[in-house]
């Protein structure tokens, strides 16, 4: 798994504009944040729903849905720390939009599920490494370090789990037509500074 | 919190025939206790989904979810060990009879759903009890032992919020109302063997 190229989930690198948008609303980003751990850990926990006999996906993501609750206590913290309050935030198209595109019947609904939380953790991932790079507040660049570790286990979990159960070669095409429409989604900035925007 | 009697939230003791049952038919208990925890799970991150402003909800509940996928983990490791199959399993009307006593407008929303989520726990916390008293496979009573300590802790967890968060008053004429409920829908023992038979 380690050696599964991020390419082939994500086909067009963050811009630079996404960069500098998030490095100047970083307190949104930070609120935008522990709103996705939040809802990655209930997607994990919804595949587990939906899913319940198969019993390496169970596993798998319980794992995952456990880290993410790890890190949206982390995240929580941090805002707390920095008087930043919660609050509901409007979600750009990203989500809604990867999420249409899953089909609606088995088991092409399982393979597309697995494949968008892929994406959308690789995505995570290469963005968390940017803020790590360039983010001039060394708490919080040691913090976003800190989860890149296991962003890029969650990806490599959940195409394993599609490679498991589905045939691999679908799970290729699939995946080559999700990873670009992921890449088109982000090809415009969206306007309201996010993780995914 | 450790001091509030458990008759506050459970009016009426389970019954022996209840003990009974379960005993004769452990395996199918095992599993439908993991379904148990995973709802538990998903009940947790549900309320934070929805009062994501509420600090300390969403503080106590991410812990408690945490807590119920580790035993959702526990419960299936037993299961895997036993070599009893992940599967599903038609749910005895207990949950879906409790859910339809929440009302649908805040505050009375969020008021009955931390409530009824409270007695779920304490009736966990008892029957659990009772399990590990009377389960004569010494492995299991010693693990249901092990759970007992945190399904006390999250019924308190769910009365200090609803105290938190609502009148006093009515969160105590309120439970008795929904404890009464819940004591009734048990008073006939479902034929299927469940945790909430």
């Amino acid at each position: 798994m380690a050696s599964l190229p991020t390419i082939r989930f994500l086909q067009q690198p963050t811009s630079s504009a996404w960069v500098e948008q998030a490095l100047a609303n970083i307190e949104t980003i930070l609120l935008d944040h522990s709103h996705c751990e939040r809802k990655a850990a209930g997607v994990a926990l919804n595949l587990i729903f939906r899913y319940p006999s198969s019993a390496k996906l169970v596993r798998s993501l319980t794992a995952i849905a456990q880290e993410e609750l790890q890190h949206f206590e982390q995240v929580n913290q941090i805002l707390e720390c920095r008087g930043i309050p919660l609050a509901p935030l409007v979600p750009p198209p990203y989500g809604a939009t990867l999420n249409k595109q899953i089909r609606r019947d088995e088991p092409d609904r399982m393979l597309d599920a697995l494949l968008v939380s892929g994406i959308i953790e690789a995505r995570s991932h290469e963005r968390l490494g940017l803020l790590a790079e360039h983010c001039p507040d060394l708490e919080l660049a040691k913090f976003y370090r800190a989860l890149m570790a296991s962003e890029a286990r969650h990806y490599g979990v959940y195409w394993t789990l599609a490679d498991t159960y589905c045939d691999r070669t679908a799970v290729m095409e699939r995946l080559e037509a999700l990873a670009q429409t992921e890449s088109e989604i982000l090809s415009t900035l969206h306007p309201q500074p996010r993780i995914h925007s």
